[in-house]
Formats: structure tokens, sequence, C-alpha cells
């Protein structure tokens, strides 16, 4: 009975969806709404809903049903076929380790976690570096379990969790291509911006309820729904993945709003776009979700980057700008709006990045943590193979290991093999936004009139409604007629750091 | 190894309690925060959270550790013994159904709130009568069930969901006392007002940001702990029950707040002190739960009638009400506002009751609900008798169903037994505020001056810190010295529509 097998694990993964989206929106509102006292009841609400929705995934009933339904999958269509692919991917990871390791697992994570977050002010990586070193040797144990089951080499089983199906030499390919691109790029650029004048700053104060009120502009044009989803404020901007309810936020400054507040709103837009636009006839199935992280990154970058900081954007921008805060005319014409966001600026501090040396800092951490998990980095030696890392790659000095290997919290935490994820989403949008601009002619002058229905269109029917039903590769290569090629990036940043 | 068994089933209820308050949260989004496309994946994330914690009250497993716990009860201290009969108290309500029951309730309840939606528009209740036929049968059933795992009547057994041992002689010796008193005080205390000139209005417009910014200054003068709670807006007030993280609301309107968002801010403080003073030893615990809706319904009464209609009360708030609105200085004197207060206005509909007639409401339906079940009247004689009864207990007329029977969304969804709370609520207030006047000889000028933490102390040691360790009989006679008494609510009434 293949079909009842396949109906029962649709209920079982009904459920373990509901139960992830209700952890999202207890995340946004740990993020946005809740007071500073209710951290500990939090998290232990957090630790429940995770043990609930774990416990539908490793219940063996849910693995006799898999086989059932696996033994007679030629009754299952396309779609129904890739979901149960997914149940089971989900379901491996969920019971690749075994207890112990799991329960050891969570234990040093919470506690390099917490030791992470004492010790990022002070900057001292030594302070951690015994819980540290223990987090490592776990999580090099939990890749070699995975890669055991999911037929793949350990690192790539990390990266499996994030971005189903990643191969390391498709990620080298991609990254070498760019290692050795970016250093005479940046230096070509930064060259080429010091000959002309510097852009006219644009001078705040700008009140932040008009900087909201100008970003729900943009993201109603963009075509977000308000109907199924928010913009809220929080420190960091993030978005939640609930389709039928998309929460996301930004971070306000007083004193700017084109380099702070909206890249915020359009970067989680574009994610929010594809988690709205996702197939509705497969809520809450695992094939209904997205197609991995990276392929997510592209969307949030293709609005950011692709888009936002398009000659054309600029000319939308430049007079909602200057209607909302008049008095700033010299500053939001769209040539000057598009020479402040595309300056190049290499910093150590992957958080100030700008879209050149970003995916740089990113190829980085690729390379270290894939080294720590094979063995061939001691946990000792991280900051000055990091600091080494920072002046190959960047040209630019560490001082200290808070503004170094202890500036970003993934590693300390759970998102081991998830860093490759950013600079892969920077290159398919790159490739996206080039097939979606030969589709449609008009495009430039659509985006110049604030007309983006043709784009999202296009990147609804290419992308959004794709689901999980293929890998990644396939409907890249479905959408732009080619598979990832990282030349797309490049001849992008050619032309907007160089006029090329 | 009983201490082995009641030390699993506390981890057990630990993970039960964090999925419940993730549900409050969710609750308190919807309500608060939601757009209004999210409602379809609310309702399954809800569905799917009720799921996981009903199977860990459900579970074998959970069963033969209460029957094990139980077996050596002699090693548990008061507390873990009144712990221990909570959990099995909870247990038997998760379990006394059969499945077949559970799921037929389930489906007709849902249709009957629907049909309810629909049809309290139109206010005809004979639009919905077979499907609230269905789910009064059903319940019949489910009281007859319940009945017999709890030792109680069948309709106890409903009012044991809300409030742990309710017996209808006991109820019935109140509300009977109540229904002989009211009429006769209503008839007298509205001839009094009405030998007085009329109150000053206080007209707004009342800016809606002043109201929330004036309420938040008595929550905070009263005790309530921003750090563990918020306040927002919503239709109706309401207050979650997440001890270290309680979210209160009220709504507002721009031509009042001393009767309208003030009212509710300061009854949601009410409830919201009992949640955030319960034992903290004991949370997540069931015994660090609250002893019942009766007492919780008791807290924010006595916040909101016994506090804020005091004339002491009024004394602190006619300063504030005046700094907050200049303009209003004949409408916000003490005397007045206290008038403002207290005015007498029978109505079919509870919503606008005052504290005189809100009672009526309640009795009216608890002996309406309770036929039901007993099968002492016929689902299609409800309107008749509903609005027979209106006309009785408050001399006025119902127009229509949308008015009578129609009013209220309990019985058309899941809350059969609940209405008798909210009346006993009021009656304990009135016997729980004087005890403490008696212990605090300066309360009324504290209260004039502002400085509530007397009442706030006497309330936390006699009430809140003792959480559901003791059955409510028990906790209204140590605070007060005697088992409840009517008296004290017609005391009550009397003094503050009479002046006597």
């Amino acid at each position: 009975m293949p079909i009842t097998a396949y109906r029962r694990l649709a209920d079982r993964f009904r459920r373990w969806s509901a139960l992830r989206e209700a952890a999202y929106v207890l995340q946004w509102d740990m993020e946005v709404m809740m007071p500073t006292g209710g951290a500990v009841a939090r998290s232990e609400q957090n630790a429940a809903l995770d043990l609930a929705s774990h416990e539908i995934l490793a219940a063996p009933e849910t693995g006799d049903l898999l086989v059932a339904a696996e033994a007679d999958r030629n009754g299952l269509d396309d779609w129904q076929g890739a979901n149960l692919a997914e149940m089971r991917r989900l379901q491996v990871h969920a019971t690749a380790l075994d207890a112990d390791l799991v329960a050891a697992l969570s234990k040093a994570s919470s506690a390099c976690t917490d030791a992470w977050h004492r010790t990022k002010a002070s900057g001292r990586f030594a302070d951690l570096r015994p819980v540290f070193a223990e987090v490592v040797q776990l999580n090099r144990l939990a890749a070699q379990a995975k890669a055991e089951k999911l037929g793949c080499l350990p690192f790539e089983a990390l990266m499996d969790q994030w971005e189903p199906g990643a191969r390391m030499v498709e990620i080298d390919r991609l990254f070498d291509d760019y290692a050795a691109f970016a250093p005479g790029f940046i230096a070509e650029a930064s060259a080429y911006q010091a000959r002309q004048a510097p852009p006219v700053a644009a001078a705040g104060p700008f009140d932040r309820g008009r900087q909201k009120a100008l970003g729900e502009r943009i993201m109603a044009d963009l075509g977000f729904d308000f109907r199924h989803g928010r913009l809220d404020t929080s420190l960091h901007p993030f978005s939640t993945e609930t389709p039928a309810d998309v929460r996301i936020t930004t971070g306000y400054q007083d004193d700017d709003f084109l380099l702070t507040s909206l890249p915020g709103i359009l970067h989680e837009t574009g994610h929010a776009l594809y988690e709205q636009n996702l197939p509705p006839d497969w809520r809450l199935q695992p094939v209904g979700r997205s197609r991995g992280m990276s392929l997510h990154e592209s969307q949030s970058l293709l609005i950011e980057n692709q888009l936002y900081r398009h000659p054309a954007f600029c000319r939308y921008l430049s007079p909602l700008a200057n209607r909302t805060f008049p008095g700033h005319e010299a500053a939001f014409t769209p040539a000057n709006i598009h020479r402040l966001l595309t300056r190049i600026n290499p910093s150590p501090r992957r958080f100030e990045a700008d879209e050149v040396t970003y995916p740089l800092h990113i190829i980085l951490r690729y390379r270290l943590e894939r080294a720590l998990i094979d063995g061939q980095l001691a946990v000792a030696d991280l900051p000055s193979a990091w600091n080494d890392g920072v002046k190959d790659l960047l040209g630019v000095e560490v001082r200290h290991d808070g503004e170094g290997c202890l500036q970003d919290i993934h590693w300390y935490t759970v998102y081991w093999g998830y860093f490759p994820c950013y600079a892969m989403g920077a290159m398919i949008a790159a490739q996206l936004f080039d097939a979606a601009s030969r589709a449609l002619p008009d495009l430039e002058q659509a985006i110049a009139g604030g007309d983006f229905s043709g784009l999202r269109s296009w990147l609804t029917r290419h992308i959004h409604s794709q689901g999980a039903s293929r890998p990644m590769a396939e409907i890249i290569r479905a959408a732009s007629g080619e598979a990832l090629n990282p030349a797309y990036f490049r001849q992008h940043l050619q032309r907007q750091y160089l006029d090329a």
C-alpha cells in the first residue's frame, strides 16, 4: 500500500512543518517583541518544540512508513516522489546520530554559545578554545556519521543540512574562480573610484517612521503581500520561513537609510517573495519548502544587489527619496544614489562588507571550517589562519579576535557548513538576473518606472513555484539555460564598479 | 522507586507546560500581530501544538508513571504531592474520552464555531440549531465520561476543566443568594442614582498614545514587571498565562478611557500580577500554575472593581488624568470619576454590564448550560428560556438572539462550564479585599497616594505564591479567615452604590 504509507507520511510531515512554523513565529517574537525577562522561558519553549518536532522525524513508525513508501515509489507522481525524497533526507539528518552524540553536541554547543557571548567582547579566542575544541570534535563525529548515511564527504554532510546535495568540488570551482579574480578587481575598482569625486553624502537625521513608510512602499511595489506578512524592527534584519505569514525585519539609524534600513528591507523582501510564492498546493510538505539556503540567498541578493543597486532602480528611488526626505536633492540624484550604493571598502568585518568583498569573507570561512572538520587545521591555529587569510584575500589587518575569528556566531552554535550559501547566492543571483533581463527586454525601463511585476513573475515561475521539486542545479539550468557560471557575477561587478 | 517516577513525570509535565506557553504566545500573536492571511496557517500550527501536548498527557508511559508515583506518595512532600495530584487531574481530562468521541467533539465544535461566526450577525439561533444540538449531545457524553473518572456530577466534570473541584451545591448557594438580593438592590440603587445629578461626562477626543502611557504608568505603580511582560492593543482585552512574560492587551476608543481602555488594563493587570508572582520554584510544573479560573478572575476583578472603582483610587487617578488630558477638570474630580465608574445600567448584553448586573448574566448562563447538559432543557427551547431569564433577572427585553443566546462564543466552541468562574471571581474579590483592608489598616491612604505595594504583597503572600498547592476553598479560608461568604460582595455593592 504505497499510497497509504505516503499519505500517512504526508500527515506526519504536515504536523512537523506546522511545528517548525510555530518555532519561527516564536523566534520572530523573541527578536522583535519579547521583554528581556522572557529569555529563559522562551528557551524552554523552543526546546520543547524542537523535541516535539524531532520526535515526529525520529519515530520508528516514520522510518517504517518511509521504507514502505519507497518500496513502491512508482505509484507516485514527480512531485510526490520529490516530496518522499525530501522526507527521507530530513529523517536521515534527524536519525543519523546516536542519542549520546546528540546529547553531547547539544550540551557542548550551548556551553560554547554562552562562552562566545561572554568572549566576543574581550576578543580573546583562547578563552573559549577548550569548549570550542570539543564542539569541533563532536561535529567531526557528526559529519562522519551523516556522511556515511548520505553517501558524501563529511563536510558535505554538514552543508547538506542547509544546502541539500552540496558538493565541495563544485563550490571550490566557483570560489577559486572568485578568489583569483577579486584581488585584482578590487585594486582596479578602488583606483577607479579614487579618481572620481566622492559621492555627496546624505546627511540626516531621517525620521525612522518615514524610513519605514518608504520601505513599505517599496515592498508593496515589489509585490510583497501585506495580507501575508509584516515589516518590523530588530537589531539585525531577518525573515521567517512561514509562507502564509512572512515576518521580515530591519534596523534603523537616524543618519542614514540608503545603506542601512533600506538594503535590509530589500534583502529580506527577496527572501519573503520566495516564501510567499512557494507552491500553494504543497503547503506544509517538505517539497513545498524552498530549495535550500543558497537559492534562498540568491533571491534576497537578487533584490538587494542586482535590483536595488541597479542604475535603473536608482532612477525609481530618487523621486521617492526626495518626496520622503525633502532638502537632500543633491544626494538623491539617481547617479549619486548609485555611487553611494557601490562603494568598495575592504574591512576585516563581514557585517560591514560591500558586495565585492563579501564573497571573500565567505570563501575564507568555508576554507577554514572545512579544514577544521577534516582535521587539516588545529583549533589552536584558527586565529592565525584567519588573520593570514584576511590579509591574503582582503589585504587588511585583523587587530584582535573580536574582529577576526570571533566575529560570527555560526561555528560557536550549530551553523556548520552554512557560510557557503551566502556567496553561492550572490553568484546565482547574478546569473538569474541576467537570464531575466534577456527574457524581459523592457526590464530596465520597467524598473525605472517602478513596475517590478515582470521580474517578480519571472522569479516566481522559474524559482519560487518550483519549491523543492528538483535539485538546485536543475532549477538554475532550466531558468538560465546553463549550469551555474561564475562569469555572470564577475560581469555584474565590472558593470557596476568600472562602468564596463 | 516513587521519586524516580515522580521526577520523570516532572520532566514530562515541564515539556507539556512549555508547549502550552508556546501556544499562549501564538494566541497573543494572532490577536495582536498576525496579518489576516495568516489565519489558516496559524490554526494548523495550533492544532500541531495541541496534538503534541496532548500526546504527552495521553501517552501510556505517563499513565504508568502516575500509578508508580501514586503507589508511594508518602515519599513526596506537600507541594510534590499536590503537583502529583494536579498531574493526575490533567491526565484524566486528557484521557477520559475515547478517540472517537474526541474526534467527533472536535469536528462538531469547529463546525459550530464557524456557524456561530456566520450567524451571530443575523441573530437567528434556528440557523445553527442542528449543529449546536450535536455539540450539546457530545458534551453530555463527555461530561458523563469525565464525571465517572472524577467522581462528580456530569456538569461538575465540565467545570472541573477550568475550576478544579467545583461543586454545584456550592455555586447554587452563592448564586441563589445573589439572585435573591440583586433585583431589589438594582431598583434601590437605580432610584438612588436617579435622585442625584448625573456625573459630568468626560468628552474626548483622548489621544490613544496618551491613554496607553497613562495605563502603563498605573500598571507600573501596581507592580506589573515590564521586564516580564508587555501591554499591547487588541479588539477585546486579554492576558496570557505565561508567568515569565505576561502579555496583556486592551482596546482604545477616542472618546473615552475611564470606562474602556483603563478598566481593561486594570483587569488584565490583576491577572498578570497573579501570573508574575506564582511560585518561581515551581515554574512549568502543574502545581506552579494558578489555582483555577475563579481565583484568577478574583485577582482581575479585585484590581478592576474593588481597587479601580474605590473612592481612594479615584483620588489617586484624578491628578494623573488631569496631567494626561488637561482641560477636563470638572469631569476628573475624584468624586465625579467615582460616579462615572459606578453607574448601573441593566442591558441584555454581558459585554456592556456594570459590576452589579454582571453576575446576573453569569447566573443565567450557568443555569441554562447546566440544564442543557443535564437534559432538562431542550436545545430548541434555549432562546425562549434565555429571554425569559433576562426579563426575570435583569428586567430588560431581548430583541433578537444576537443580543440573546448568540452573544457569547463560549458554548459554540469548547468553553462549557466556564461561565461560573466570572461571578465566583467577583465574590471572592470582595472577600479578599475586605480581608486585605483589615490586615492593612492604612490601605485607603496608601491607595490614594498611589502606593499599592502593601496590597500587592498581601495578595502575593496569600494567593499568588500559593500556586495550585491547595484547593481554592482552603486558600480563601487561610487568606480571609472564613469560607467564601457572599455577604462581602453585597456589602461592597451597598457601599459603592448606596453610600451605605
